[in-house]
């Protein structure tokens, strides 16, 4: 298994074997997240949770993973009073850290700093999303719930007609998940954002070179049209060169009920990296589309915690061992 | 049991029998807590302890209490990072947190912020105080120290001459607790406070519809002369309307051991809802009572762990299996 | 064993033989540190790790050293929103905190904090560093880190050839080693710092009268070839008292790969209590020594999880049970 003892630093360490691999793991995964059974596979073993950059979710997610698997987590959040903050690198956390546990999860605000901290670690090291440049664990969720969301429709990865919706420009989930996108070939990608907000070139040549078939546009009706998967990520109004343009585009990329049932074939899937914001002037996903049955939003946070307990079991090299370490669950499980 | 697998979000939803139920529990929990036993009859699940407002000691309390019987805790401290503060909504917060743990307390600085949480929560919610709402495990542990100490006298509830002294308008836990009392009959209640800060008179009503004898006042010396049991909270001078009226009762709901040897009957006990202010100028409780064997202010602490383990075990419906998990404890045990 | 129940509050409680017990047992915590095996010797025990300053480094290693052991851990870190600064006394808040763990780390800004805490504390507390005053542990595991370095030469205690460099007059850490080596006899010790920051007088003496050979300068060059072990601590020019005293030192204690080799003798080791400043302009170890054998900083760190697990174990009485609740690892270790 190629993961075993290695660090998760960028999603292009990754292959599509290993892709593979690691997503058969998560599906076995789903029986004990789902509570139907209990792994204490990691028993014994410590999760070093390193969070110099706050991240409710992200950080939860991966702590539960390790949980789930019957591990311990030490965690930290946010960055001030770290001894970072004093001037020590990156290097000697890591080498001290690393002295704490079996596995190390590190998010921090600057872009490569994962990278640095892990030649100092004598631990695995996954990326929990280091700034601007990458949060690798949010595009194999985000691949591994295209995936499941297809074939839950009889289709699959070849099937994709994928949108890519909004600020395409600046959002590092989207850029992820296009760099494990290009390890597929012939899959057909729309991507529809304001021009300002379009999806940077390098992408664009990164998605032609493996073979998809790339439109571009701005116009929101054709780009839901002929999609059977909808990724969405947030506008924000200040990212746009000036005031005009922006009130162009106000609205424009707004999902609600009305406009999936008018322009969206039947079934059609719709992701969001989320947090969406809610506040009623919020570009973004509307409530009314809550009981949708496309909506996969919270089936792929769901999904991040299969993901990230095979990532766990892989780089501990304990995937084949989850069932000896199996129990029955005792309590009364709530409906997931 | 009427808990299993439901939100517990106001003392409203709580019926006497739910609470007999649920104070048996808790008696059945204080071997564990007291370490002459261990169960682990909750291996394997996982608490999302989920503070959105700081509270040391709550959380503790209920994270303790989870790791009691065996389960793990995952947690979260404060608002200002969170993704609710970029606009998400509690019901997206609920779907996602939900996800990654199997019951999930909730506090929060917003009234009624728990409840709109649960709607989201595909996991039992337990409200840990929501703002100047509500606080119900408070209130439990509260009633369950007062039927306590009253038992250790030889006495039962039916027994019970309350006096309530102190800010009775503005305690969220005096509130709650009249709301719990108010399901027993003919108790005697005294509510003394000075004038500005007389307990709202929908809780006067609550207490005297229950039938019970309600008589209030401002004069400490005959609030303490005919209690058995004394539940203080906090004064702050600037809860009143003038300096004049804050300056008139300045120091007059103190409580030391002068006073408690003077005017109360022998073995009344002394509650309060903690933290007491222990600085020279507080009116509060004094330090000089710590030796008194009616302060039961740290057994209420105590107790807390009690209740909030029982509150899990009906939740989660393991409240029958906590022998079937149970081991002996191999360290040595501290005075407790 | 003379830790049992029993609190560590200070340097100045703790005999030669409990050393010695204790780093026995700290011997014996190697191969679960390594994670060559597991212990579950305090599985279901609760450590309350009550950090009211931060210290990542020192509440992770607490941490994952009662994790190690099996154990559950309940946090804190931060004093801002405690019951601490609402005029809570240290008294209560122990009284509180002990009824929710079956032990208590305790780190604080104020001195003489954790001595007061553990007046109302109901089980055994830990000093993890009261401001000004005491890390008793980190002088521990210096002390350990000195016995194995030489051990690891083939040397003993007895041949401790000792400089202490830097900053000796702030660095509680130098203090309170000074107070362990007075426990055994005959050393030979260097203080090497500026005059301004020499070693007050009161631990010479302590050193001198344990009948140490005890020898002062500011030169660096005589202070490292004559030690087999360097202790450097930071030197911060907002020490001084004018800013030509700290002119005329400046970079004159830094340790880098050119200087060691020159002035020490090979093997000489070199000990740290991190974290070091690894910018540019710092006063410190260079990150060109990170290859050298010698360079004894990550094992110190490392050092402190055993010592921290032997503590642990020594307190709560399960040092002579880690055997009978051990496991195999059946996850893939990393490179320790």
């Amino acid at each position: 298994m190629i993961f075993t003892s290695q660090h998760l630093l960028s999603v292009k360490d990754i292959s599509l074997e290993a892709i593979h691999s690691l997503f058969a793991v998560a599906e076995q995964m789903r029986p004990y997240a789902n509570r139907e059974k209990v792994t204490r596979v990691l028993e014994g073993a410590v999760l070093g949770n390193m969070f110099f950059e706050p991240s409710t979710r992200t950080r939860v997610s991966f702590g539960s993973a390790f949980n789930l698997l019957g591990g311990e987590v030490r965690e930290t959040t946010g960055l001030s009073n770290s001894a970072l903050a004093k001037g020590e690198s990156l290097y000697d956390t890591a080498q001290v850290l690393s002295g704490y546990s079996d596995v190390i999860v590190m998010r921090h605000p600057e872009p490569y700093s994962v990278e640095q901290f892990a030649t100092g670690s004598r631990v695995p090291v996954i990326n929990g999303g280091d700034g601007a440049n990458e949060h690798p664990t949010q595009a194999l969720l985000d691949l591994f719930t295209i995936k499941n969301e297809l074939s839950s429709l009889g289709k699959d990865i070849a099937d994709l007609r994928l949108t890519l919706l909004g600020d395409l420009k600046h959002g590092r989930t989207v850029h992820s998940l296009c760099h494990l996108l290009s390890l597929y070939k012939g899959l057909k990608v729309q991507l529809v954002s304001p021009k300002a907000l379009a999806l940077p070139q390098k992408y664009i040549d990164m998605l032609t070179n493996a073979g998809h078939d790339v439109q571009t546009g701005d116009n929101l009706e054709s780009g839901l049209s002929k999609a059977n998967v909808i990724y969405q990520t947030r506008i924000q109004e200040e990212r746009f060169s000036t005031k005009e343009e922006a009130d162009q585009y106000k609205g424009y990329f707004r999902l609600n009920k009305q406009i999936y049932s008018q322009h969206c074939q039947p079934d059609t899937v719709i992701m969001h990296p989320l947090p969406r914001d809610s506040r009623g002037n919020a570009n973004e996903l509307d409530n009314d589309l809550n009981k949708e049955p496309g909506l996969a939003i919270f089936r792929q946070t769901d999904n991040g915690v299969l993901v990230r307990m095979a990532l766990f079991a892989c780089i501990l090299g304990v995937e084949n061992q989850l069932a000896a370490y199996e129990r029955k669950v005792n309590w009364q499980v709530g409906v997931r």
